[in-house]
């Protein structure tokens, strides 16, 4: 038996709290977003404690957004059987597109049961579409009504969650009875608060990049003739680069959110770089490794991409901007360094670089156990909610650092992580993005260590993700949570 | 306790055979190279076999050469665990250098267990240089003299070995008592003959490839939307993409040896990708996976590097020669694609390459629990065939796809593989570099499969390297071992 027929096949451990017959009960809640929310903006919270409730089939819909994260198959299963016995689960495909164009697929037990513990979100799909327009309102609405839903799923990032909460209102003043809940997914790290310990995903890419890092490092070690860039997933929040610096121990590794606290320019953060290798050299060491956050340049303190135009052959969009985003941000720093070293009159080492980008792989791999979990439990808990019947509310799942058995589960309300953000400029009302803080427990560990890593190679390699063996190894936690907790 | 100490930990499984006391048997074998190795021309082929020997200590030194395979700190356990009590194994630093300018270190039992089951060559490092002029063979040879070394074990690939070849024959001729004893270590797989099954590290590089690989199909087939042109490590010889290609079933995979066999141009080459676009955008696909092994670029036919000059930015080397090498083969074949799906007016499909480059991560990587065992058999036999006292040999453990227990041992002459071959205009007795037989059971495997492959997307993704759970995923061998076996 393979791997993946081993994996379809292995149990998931389940909450103990999800093993007993719940009931709900309603914490009132408040915002100051009427205007915004005429209909949701005081939406309760809702816990879980032990009771006899009344259950009858639902129809429910389900659909990912955005870029894949691992375990989102998980939370499928988990809603499938979480619901009561003769409910029906819509899954609508390829994002929200499947959802406004009702492109969907009723998914049957044998199904979800082949898509199981494994990576992608490739059952149904996933898109970036967002429900934007008035038109897209009211197709969606249309489609849950011929549907006949009792409760839509929305299995996303913050852009797709503020989606989620638009559209609990929206039905509402639409007189539809459909409720929505939402999933809080993210390799990136950054939808977190603190009901939100972690979104999925998290665990699985840092793991499997902090193993790519490592075994890089062995082979500097090895080798000690070249200088790894290493890019890593992320363009707004470092949690990733953090998470993995924590985990790897890297001679140097950016954080974005640092670099704009600090108003680093460009040439603050290549002297940095070059400080470093030059440092390394006068200890014979041309070779080195760090960690860059894809995003970073646009953290950069007064940089203006039209300098850089011809250089890096950056285009322009049809609106006449510079794609930012289109600079491939470890060769764009290489060159950089390069330039930069050869104004050094005292630098006597060599420098060999190697850009590494680390992404789309960790998106969709095998989730590592506690995704596996995490997402069964999240998915579980959505099927509550959508019985609660309490709509505009995301499915949370807590106490993620203790055993499985002990996690908590809940609701919590889309509008309490709503506040107002200009985009494209207009104030909108928006789930914020949770960035690195730099006064919480993570970056402070990583601020304490990075000055030894400079010079000391202190390089870990944690591995590749186990899913058997010692709890220990299978069943770790990412640093972020554990130092958060 | 993490996977590192877990993994140092670890017991290693060791063929039956070399749980016995044994003692070598010699099978007569001659080559036709008298000439170039007039003193061991004639090496004999090393067997064991259950029998009483004297034991002595020995002094033995072992340095490694060329890129980290994962495995090699297993080969110098298994070496330092195999020599008779009191024995003293001197490390060489940094390759075929700390040979010839005499760096080196005695390595201790503690520092050995240390390095136990762990990636990457660090230990005690590795370099690319050779020992080619009379300066380099004069200075090896007082290095082992000064530690009155009884064996010397080189790890290394094709040309490492080619090395050792003739160090054996050098020292003979000196009147140096120092026998030379090879290891067959590179990702690469091209270090490969009747005897020598395959190379350490080709499993877990493969393993690890392969996992990315299967990743990016998930992400593929959850977001429909890109194609990714995967470059894969092996300048020579496409073992690595085929064994790749064979795990995961990318719609596409180039083997260099088919594209020169077939004296296939840059032109078909081009326009066999842009076919399978096509064909795909036909069907609605308008995303995709190729494999491409990094060396390709030489293997087209009548292909002119002078033409990509300009439009590549290649760099001459100070000869004046374009230096192919530096091509980034999946960068410029999106290049080749982009401008050739152009000219097909028929062609409606997006198209959103991404370049991914799958190298360094997986030369120093945990090694696979097979690569653990076969290293660590494969020093234990380089013990052995130092004790033997037979210079001039390989050490091979065989019936690689059997379990551990029922492993053969031996030791094949070097000047066995020795063949003639043309390096910068001389020709020189080399070790042959083993290429993809197009009429060998893996290709032809691949052969009938692929066709299927293009359209019909039967991705596999056998997962991360696992070093725990089932024998049949912790101990699975590769495609490539299993089909010529």
């Amino acid at each position: 038996m393979d791997l993946k027929k081993t994996r379809q096949k292995a149990e998931i451990p389940v909450p103990q709290v999800l093993q007993k017959e719940l009931r709900h009960v309603l914490k009132p809640a408040s915002t100051s977003l009427q205007k915004e929310f005429p209909h949701t903006y005081s939406t309760p919270e809702v816990r879980f404690i032990e009771g006899a409730r009344e259950r009858k089939a639902q129809r429910v819909g389900v659909l990912f957004s955005g870029g894949p994260a691992a375990g989102g198959h998980n939370v499928i299963a988990g809603l499938h059987e979480g619901l009561p016995k003769g409910s029906i689960l819509v899954g609508f495909l390829m994002g929200s597109a499947g959802l406004i164009e009702n492109k969907s697929r009723v998914l049957s037990s044998e199904e979800i049961a082949a898509y199981r513990n494994l990576g992608g979100f490739d059952q149904i799909g996933t898109g970036r579409t967002k429900i934007e327009t008035p038109e897209q309102f009211a197709s969606s609405l249309q489609t849950v009504l011929h549907h006949q839903l009792d409760g839509l799923v929305v299995i996303g990032g913050d852009d797709s969650n503020t989606n989620a909460a638009l559209l609990a209102d929206y039905f509402i003043a639409h007189n539809c009875s459909t409720i929505v809940v939402g999933v809080p997914k993210t390799i990136d790290g950054d939808l977190k608060n603190q009901e939100i310990e972690q979104s999925f995903g998290f665990d699985t890419a840092c793991k499997m990049y902090a193993n790519t890092i490592g075994s890089l490092m062995s082979d500097l070690l090895s080798s000690k003739k070249l200088y790894f860039f290493v890019k890593l997933m992320g363009r707004s929040a470092s949690h990733v680069t953090l998470e993995c610096a924590l985990q790897t121990h890297p001679n140097l590794a950016l954080i974005a959110e640092e670099i704009r606290e600090k108003k680093q320019t460009l040439t603050a953060v290549v002297d940095q770089i070059v400080d470093m290798i030059v440092k390394r050299a006068s200890q014979g060491k041309n070779y080195g490794i760090l960690l860059i956050p894809e995003g970073i340049i646009e953290f950069l303190h007064g940089f203006d991409p039209s300098t850089l135009e011809k250089e890096m052959k950056l285009e322009r969009d049809p609106h006449g901007n510079i794609q930012v985003s289109k600079i491939e941000t470890e060769r764009f720093l290489i060159q950089q360094v390069e330039m930069a070293l050869k104004k050094r009159g005292d630098y006597k080492g060599t420098f060999s670089p190697q850009p590494i980008f680390l992404g789309y792989e960790a998106r969709s791999t095998y989730p590592s156990l506690f995704d596996s979990a995490y997402c069964y439990a999240l998915g579980r808990t959505a099927a509550l909610l959508v019985e609660a019947g309490i709509t505009g509310v995301m499915s949370v799942v807590q106490w993620l650092d203790r055993p499985v058995a002990e996690w908590q589960i809940g609701g919590i309300p889309l509008v309490s992580m709503i506040h107002h953000e200009t985009r494209k400029g207009i104030l909108k009302p928006v789930i914020a993005k949770a960035l690195v803080d730099l006064k919480g427990a993570p970056f402070r560990a990583f601020e304490t260590l990075r000055a030894q890593w400079i010079d000391k190679d202190d390089y870990r390699n944690p591995g590749p993700i186990q899913l058997f063996g010692p709890d220990e190894i299978a069943w770790s936690r990412t640093k972020t949570l554990s130092l958060s907790s």
